[in-house]
């Protein structure tokens, strides 16, 4: 059984980024193989009472969420962080975007939409902005166009909804296939173990 | 210039109790003074409308945290985790108790708190239960009649109130003689590097 981790990102979210950068390089020479599953945090917050970013509604928390990011950032050898106004930026075209997109192309896309918000401030909620990483990206066309599609919609709800299901309530997450779930950057390197480790272990011999 | 940090813990925390296992073995070998500060979380919570614990009043994020703590402790070699009853435990004794001793024997004192109360499940509320705890590291006699002292519980609320105009919200935190901040018992190794290196460069000399 091949090993593998799904990778649960919400576009306006700084720390999905450094995992988006990180989680290729690490998954790769441990033979994890990576589903990048875009979904929404705003209903999961808006369903314990959020009406923004965590980072908005708690300001301590906020401030150390930014320069822990620029620590991070120096230390992972990444461009300096920069805030994309307004934060939380407007993330469902992008997420219904990434849905219409095959897999392959959806990682290269997802990555250069995080490095236009987070090292460049571009609005991620802009058409003419996607349609340019698309581009950027070589991307089928026409994604910018299946994104308004009933079936990205429904597609981009169900990855939400099944997040959730997941016991997802944050991001970036990342869920094995026996539903093990990792949340936040900083435990990217536990769930890959996991995953390995799981695939190892077949379930009928696991006690 | 000896490098040191701050290390502010709150004793119904659960990641605290990992930092306060890890961190004297880390600091030590690279020359970094830790001292040991208690400080309560509930009015810093209070101060953004919690009432209590985040990992209470976010449900899906409580189930992670235990099981995170579960794959956290495996992974030290520590004790399984024990969730004590109720949860979070009423922390102003152990804290005020904490306040009360000299830094050696707090240090000792804090952590037998955090084992009897998360692998035992002690109530870390009850005078007896420190009363046993105090005797157990060979602490001071007198610290817990010590503890109803007006200097003490000043003291206490001091500490409270440097750490929330530190920037502090959580807990673990970590501060440095300059001021930077991190949060949680992931950032504890970022800390330490980043005493050390603060403590090497003059700031007169950083430009």
């Amino acid at each position: 059984m091949k090993p593998s981790l799904t990778f649960w990102y919400e576009f306006a979210s700084t720390y999905s980024w450094l995992a988006a950068e990180r989680i290729g390089t690490l998954a790769a020479p441990a033979g994890v193989e990576v589903a990048w599953r875009p979904f929404l945090l705003a209903p999961i917050f808006a369903a314990q009472g959020w009406t923004s970013s965590p980072f908005n509604l708690f300001p301590a928390k906020g401030r150390n969420m930014w320069r822990d990011m620029q620590r991070q950032c120096a230390g992972l050898g990444l461009p300096a962080v920069v805030r994309p106004d307004p934060f939380p930026q407007n993330s469902l075209l992008a997420a219904r975007v990434a849905t219409a997109l095959p897999a392959d192309a959806r990682a290269r896309f997802s990555l250069a939409v995080y490095r236009a918000q987070f090292t460049q401030g571009r609005p991620i909620a802009d058409h003419e902005v996607l349609a340019a990483i698309l581009s950027e990206t070589n991307a089928p066309s026409g994604a910018l166009a299946a994104a308004d599609a009933p079936e990205t919609k429904n597609a981009l709800r169900q990855a939400t909804d099944q997040a959730q299901a997941l016991g997802v309530y944050g991001a970036p997450s990342f869920t094995t296939p026996s539903a093990e779930l990792f949340w936040g950057n900083d435990r990217l390197e536990d769930a890959i173990a996991w995953s390995k480790n799981e695939a190892a272990v077949p379930v009928g011999n696991s006690k």
